[in-house]
């Protein structure tokens, strides 16, 4: 906590509204990122997650813009969400008529007001925008919308025209005007004083759609809503066209922490929520993303993890139970002698002086190849090294592969399991499945395996560079662990990275036994 | 530019300090991101860089940590930039020594003054703590250094504790205070209350530190710098701890644009650090990243390249130049029927209406599938299209491959190059790059190809999933192509997108030779 919260200085300084709106458009601005693309379908999955989280509106997309964003809008408004459904459509008439045969009841609709837009995109005068706007309103009122109505580029448009075009726009009956900062110019300050200027001009609700191309859309939307603003335009993980809109989840997570405004969000679906929609768009969220990114509750051991240990909140703002993420301590090249025996303490594993030292250098020889290491990696070198058979049970003794266009891919694998040789051969989809099954077949007294995940790092440069595979098995015990190799040859890469994985399932197994 | 400038705005409410600084800690507080580990030699890569951009001073590391932070501190040093050479240390004796061991004459020092740092990680009294950082600050006064003093967690600690604790290290002769975020809690509200207070009880240069937990580390490093800050601490791509430090980019271009404010530094060099950076690290910057990102100045076909094109204004906010970026357009599902014949016409490609409805579909078609597609897929789809030869000049009529554990992998490949078969065997590395040696010995007739760039798109799932391989390949007259290849198999899809790209160039060629 703050020494000087917020709720002390919010008497002079802010002007809060009653009630702060939360108005999702992933499907719609989110969609315009560059390269994403999402199906009605998909879209469907996102709007039942949006209106579980809480938000009260969801802009599903451009009803005029093609048939499937006819239909989408269609099947979402079919499934009488408790978040209001939102469409967007430009100052004309078929865009309007197609948020109605959506059967939807507010309607997002906007001209561009700058000079820029005016010369260069619309070619239009300030009149002719002026009476195409409150015509656009009129015909929407008269069919029974809610309007919304954005005056795009407000932040570039002189003022006084800004203001007398949203005079228009609300005498014609638009029951909420939005700010857009279309290309992301705005700050706190220059925020701070057309917001204060716009609520004290007008008196109905007003909303904010922020850009983030100098990093301060969420900066912006929360000085917006201090000088008053109802309503903020958000989206998943900030998507949207270039670096993207206010983000959802910090809009969200720092109304709570920072102001005490509670919304009507459930914030601990926040962290599920971004992880989907980075899933399904393609646009995974960088490690160092604010409250959902991976390292967002991360701590390298042998930095701060002591004070971490002792009180989390020594290192973090807020708990990571509050938005569904959680805490992950990591290994790596600052990782001290304590923390590491602290670690295998938890794990049971006891090891003498001489093994504990060679699994600390191995843990730091990783770190400074800039690898990050997990707790079951840990737990698998030391495993290993606490293994009186230090040598591994399964050994690669031979291998043939046989691929074409005519038979399947062959692999005939030679394996040695505990000093015993055996071989088998085996076909599948390509020769890394081909050699998997033959595997399969040789272990399958020893143990069932299943392959959980298979990841080939992108490899950058010829098809001579290195192949990083990175492997997760189980075994029918449930026990699982990680493989990994690294090699010229991508398909031998994945057979040991796949048999390093055998391994440490086979060490964790006899552990258990013992 | 926004219709009232801060410039308009500054007199009433700011209180710039005359000059201010940029305090770049990548080699410290940015090394310190989970997993994240840089040898000597890439700190002295990224110091030379950061150098030439023209920070003001660069924090090199934590000389008492280890033999390689030491060693780092002193080589960089040694270099003798312009740049200050900062090395942080605790209030204790022997890290101030490694500091002057390694002959810098600015140190970084630190204690935790906040209760949650007194308590549960130093366990010491406010007096204690106060005593501590004054010895600290007097022993390295009297060795010859600059100091800078963090109250860590100043803004977690009570305000009449850290202003008495600054008071004391002030009077024990610190040079710099500064004020770290610690976990990253402020807002710029509290920022503009916190700064001004100091700002009006110290006369000392103030510095701040702050990290990026709710997404407003850069907003509120501005309103610092607006409250009087002088001197802001920032890093690479906002790289640090958890979500991260203020990003070097993002501050620098906010005062540039926004403030007018130039700094000495070199704009035009930040995305190609950025890009240095990200690739050092591994971190690499999400397309969304603010400045350096992507999509930064990216903009999809049909949404807003109208405006773009007549006036790139109309959708940036700067210019990509400005931060040695370049402006992308991409086509995808919103992209409309006149953007594409634009495009076409751009590159002197004429289709015939049927020709053209097939290359439209083909591009709606991939941007439907969540692709982004480049002006390169666009000329070489439309390529293909116009081929009166529309069958692939190079056909893939057969394919051996023999691998194992005893000869090197073999390739037999049988090809069809303008309707005559041709056969060869080669070795490689691995079963691709053998392959694609045959390749290389049976077209060289025809052509001379070199591989430019290898891609396989990770790959989450069995061994049986797709496997999706990008290539690009030249030939010996600079042309470039594309090729693509979906499969089950890793190594077919790398052959087949091998041969896409081949023929693609062959196209190219013979277009150009008519």
């Amino acid at each position: 906590m703050y020494d000087k919260t917020i709720e002390t200085l919010k008497k002079e300084d802010m002007n809060l509204a009653d009630e702060i709106y939360i108005f999702d458009t992933t499907l719609r601005d989110g969609e315009q990122t560059p390269g994403v693309a999402l199906t009605v379908d998909e879209k469907i999955q996102i709007a039942l997650k949006l209106d579980q989280l809480g938000v009260d509106k969801i802009e599903v997309g451009f009803p005029a813009a093609s048939k499937g964003e006819l239909q989408a809008s269609k099947e979402i408004r079919a499934l009488d969400l408790n978040s209001t459904v939102v469409g967007l459509a430009r100052s004309v008439k078929d865009d309007i008529d197609a948020v109605l045969d959506a059967d939807l009841e507010y309607i997002h609709t906007f001209i561009g007001t700058s000079p820029l837009h005016r010369d260069y995109k619309l070619k239009m005068s300030k009149e002719t925008i002026i009476s195409t706007a409150v015509e656009a309103v009129e015909y929407a009122k008269d069919h029974g919308l809610t309007v919304e109505f954005s005056a795009e580029d407000a932040t570039r448009t002189e003022r006084d025209f800004l203001f007398d075009f949203y005079n228009e726009v609300v005498s014609a009956g638009a029951d909420f005007i939005d700010v857009p900062d279309t290309v992301g110019i705005l700050t706190p300050i220059l925020t701070r004083e057309l917001m204060t200027d716009i609520k004290e001009n007008f008196k109905i609700p007003v909303s904010v759609h922020f850009h983030n191309d100098f990093g301060l859309a969420t900066a912006n939307t929360l000085t917006a809503i201090e000088c008053g603003a109802n309503q903020a335009h958000v989206t998943v993980n900030g998507m949207g066209e270039r670096t993207g809109n206010t983000s959802l989840e910090e809009i969200v997570v720092a109304l709570y922490s920072a102001y005490g405004i509670k919304l009507n969000i459930d914030t601990s679906q926040l962290y599920s929520l971004s992880d989907f929609v980075g899933r399904l768009t393609g646009v995974k969220m960088p490690v160092n993303k604010p409250i959902v990114g991976d390292n967002a509750f991360a701590h390298e051991s042998g930095i701060h993890v002591h004070g971490i240990l002792n009180n989390s909140s020594t290192y973090e703002p807020i708990s990571p139970e509050l938005v569904g993420h959680s805490r992950k301590i990591v290994l790596g090249k600052h990782t001290g002698a304590n923390a590491l025996k602290s670690k295998l303490k938890d794990y049971h594993i006891e090891l003498n002086d001489e093994q504990f030292e060679k699994v600390f250098n191995q843990i730091k020889a990783l770190g400074d190849r800039g690898k990050c290491v997990t707790d079951d990696d840990l737990k698998a070198i030391a495993l290993t090294e606490l293994s009186s058979a230090r040598e591994t049970p399964i050994k690669l003794k031979g291998l043939g592969l046989l691929c074409g266009a005519i038979v399947s891919p062959t692999a005939t694998v030679k394996l040695e399991i505990d000093g015993v040789e055996k071989e088998t051969s085996n076909t599948g989809v390509g020769p890394v499945d081909a050699a998997l099954n033959a595997i399969r077949d040789l272990i399958q007294d020893t143990m069932d395996i299943e392959l959980e995940e298979y990841n080939l790092e992108a490899i950058n440069g010829g098809t001579d560079a290195l192949a990083d595979v990175f492997v997760i098995s189980s075994d029918n015990e449930g026990n699982k662990s990680t493989g990994r190799a690294i090699n010229e040859d991508i398909v031998m890469a994945s057979i040991l990275a796949v048999l390093d994985s055998i391994n440490k399932l086979l060490l964790i197994k006899r552990t258990q036994e013992i």
